[in-house]
């Protein structure tokens, strides 16, 4: 583990960078001061980017406009790789005909959608319907009564033996410089435990999303695990994920994990990174902001 | 472990039965069909009763009243126990002043005021008052909006560190013949698990309801264990915290466990009651209904 | 939570005292030095003490002889109160014949034996006995073979539906400055995870413990949880165990929580002690040593 | 779900089987009887195979030998996939250089030899090494002593902020027709629960398991998912592992599950396989013995 003062140097030595996106490229607030510089001395260096991010509420496309809207343009969709839609890629293979039942918002099912498979939201699941639901998604905090649809979940998955699918493994997620939310993982992870299943996890630290990223890139070009560093600001999801991938990782101190927490939390997890390094903003010098 | 007919000939070596509420005495529907002939023969026998119940929602005398509307007029409110009493000597001991909020209807919070303390729920917690709440208890899964109030309870817990007491260790209860609802000792696991903190649970399995009731008798005559019998329905709570206690237990067939599951179930989990039989209705032979 | 200096203004406040033994009383290399003060505080004041320990490798008796070879003779058996001595009381009321099964010791054994009831360790279980094996007891990490008996425990336990009882919660417990050894309560934790069962667990935080020492008590003398302050130096059982059982509690910094760490264990855990004090050992002022 | 009477169809309808080899190809007690029926008509028909298995005692060229010894030549080591491949190509990519400490026998330990790496088994770490080393695995159960060198594992834990590899995640295995072995999977997880940390950990379900079969076959020929079929025996690993990766699933009756439970555990579970079938044996009609 080395202490790197520069992410620039990070960059230097490796051809393909990927970024968490919370607490890395953006905040609670809109983008993390300077990031614009790293996207840049990228584009100049000639290195690739891909952002893995557990996010299942938005497609690829939705999430690249909101970069545009803060100020980003140079992310592309195709540069986005996010736990929804690993989660469209299990529906497509797995799941051939009937309904989705999902708890998130209509946007949030609309690009898991496959043809022969429609989509409706566990508020509109029936007496005359429930026989057709054959897969269930948890999608997205938000778009449900929290109250009636997670009872009416529930009950749905006593009567119908089906794959459960939890596209965004958080627990909770920052809103505020005080204050979290409490994510779609955390809610799945409570009727999981009383209903005593299993459900299908797809995000980060699950190597799936990585070997997703992975074979986007071998698509068009060849690439070895040391080619490529995974950067993140939390131990549990980013690094620990990177280093079963066989990636070298970096801690950023800008986002989950605290300056002064760190080294104490490497200690008590045992996840270490490769490196550390205060944020993924290039210092560029004089130019600094 | 002994397959037993008729109810009559458990109460018939015992002095004192504890009976667990749902599934035993009471059904999602009224109460359970020949359950007065029980509470007729155990008067005609002199014999003593207490219900055990893991229910915060209400105070022994609003218990007592429920089953009065529904026609089994005997049962008095110093004959109820429930978790609910353990929260409010909890609170009596441990917490001599300011605020504690609550997740639960108006009424569920009524009972267990102290003089002193101020119950509030936690929708009505804001930066004004927050610094003077020092308990929460998770009373009852209605009674406040799941969505906001669910993410306060985080926020508020993040930012006090003070006891947090779950006052029914459920984690679901039946609603009618084919559904169950979501209990508040279900919501508190989720909140456990994304503050990362161990709260503290009162309810079946755990001793300290046992040893309540015990020392409510012990105040007015003496008594052994070996004189008490505790009857329910699910092995997880009633049977194993009874037979912890060092109880004999009884194992009714007429709610949780059905009867072509008990014999799996009993070797799945390895807790073993004492006897097993049909319902806790006494049979008056040419008088059944 | 108030800090105090000394300890002894901590006995003055309570008519009895409940303590924790290691880390509290005594460390891995003998008595916690100064300790004999406060012992001689408390006889000269006439307070009443209780050592409440998650020990089941001894009898209550050997307990006691080992302080008094290690010089602190005032303590007498009966103000010991141990694991082990809930889990003879288990045995006496809910197991009435044939063999009780046992990892541990064979001093371990000896004072859990009750009439009608012959314990045999797990490695003389064999194709005659095992069908009189009704209960099988985790009682030390000395005295058997892991490998062997550990493996023949789980191949018992799929074959005979019994109770099964840990009689120390512990998973570790300190050996040297330095290290640690693995406790029998998280080789049972084990087994119990590859099995699937749930095992009867005694010792703190549980509160059978408290309620048994608070019965003790209660045969000679009136007393109120009020007048009763639990002395431990772990927050998950000490602190934890004696808040949820209703009474004052004092962490003291003597053993498992590092004088550095305590303020942060707290706010991580929620644990919340009265006290913080340095350790138990009462400051005779001029004649400190 | 369909239920399938020859399995031959199943081979029929993929170009490529995954098999899990306990309780599929093999038993306790040698090959499964009729399984080189099953090899025959795969070669006869041109179809692949690999077996995928929790298995990291032995290398791939020592497990087919295994089986040519019991009369399968067929199987060569490069049709096997075991999670002690993954863990090898773990410290290929992340571990440097120093000594890999490890649990098993010396066997286990070579073939997960890497230049600049050493490996030593636990017992052979003292104060003069520990400092040298920088991954610690456990690979299986037999090699060590339980007792000293479990001990000695928390001890190095403590001591050493390390990446640890679980190399086989089964808690369990079959030894004989009723009794099982505690695997080092289960050693492993109470471990972690000791020393409260999060160790990675290789093997069915895991994704990366399949994922490095995939890219096997992807290095000399192009494959899609569709083509390939998952066969075993147990719903929590093969199944579970293999519809999560997007394949078909067929849980055969042959070992884990038994034909009276498939029903309740997939229920139970809610992890469905694509088929069911009584075993992976290809009956040949009049031929079948």
């Amino acid at each position: 583990m080395k202490r790197i003062e520069n992410f620039k140097s990070i960059i230097d030595k490796y051809d393909i960078i990927f970024f968490d996106a919370f607490g890395v490229i953006k905040t609670y607030q809109g983008l993390m001061p300077g990031i614009q510089n790293t996207f840049d001395y990228l584009s100049e260096q000639g290195k690739e980017y891909y952002i893995v991010t557990n996010d299942a509420s938005r497609s690829p496309l939705q999430l690249a406009e909101s970069y545009h809207r803060a100020g980003l343009t140079v992310i592309t969709p195709e540069r986005i790789v996010s736990s929804g839609m690993l989660t469209k890629e299990y529906l497509d293979l797995k799941v051939d005909d009937g309904i989705v039942a999902y708890l998130g918002t209509p946007e949030s099912s609309h690009y898991i959608e496959s043809s022969g498979l429609h989509t409706l939201p566990v508020s509109s699941i029936n007496a005359d319907n429930i026989d057709k639901v054959n897969a269930l998604i948890f999608l997205d905090d938000e778009g449900f009564n929290w109250c009636d649809d997670l009872n009416k979940t529930v009950n749905i998955l006593r009567k119908r033996t089906i794959p459960v699918i939890v596209a965004n493994t958080d627990k909770a997620y920052p809103v505020s410089i005080h204050d979290v939310g409490i994510a779609i993982g955390g809610i799945a992870a409570m009727i999981e435990s009383i209903i005593g299943r299993q459900f299908i996890r797809f995000g980060k630290p699950d190597s799936q999303m990585f070997m997703f990223t992975f074979d986007l890139i071998r698509e068009y070009r060849t690439v070895t695990k040391q080619q490529i560093v995974m950067v993140g600001d939390t131990l549990q999801t980013d690094i620990l994920g990177g280093n079963k991938f066989g990636l070298d990782t970096v801690l950023v101190l800008s986002g989950n994990t605290l300056p002064k927490d760190a080294n104490n939390r490497i200690t008590a997890t045992g996840i270490v990174p490769t490196y550390i390094c205060d944020s993924a903003v290039v210092d560029l010098g004089g130019l600094r902001f």
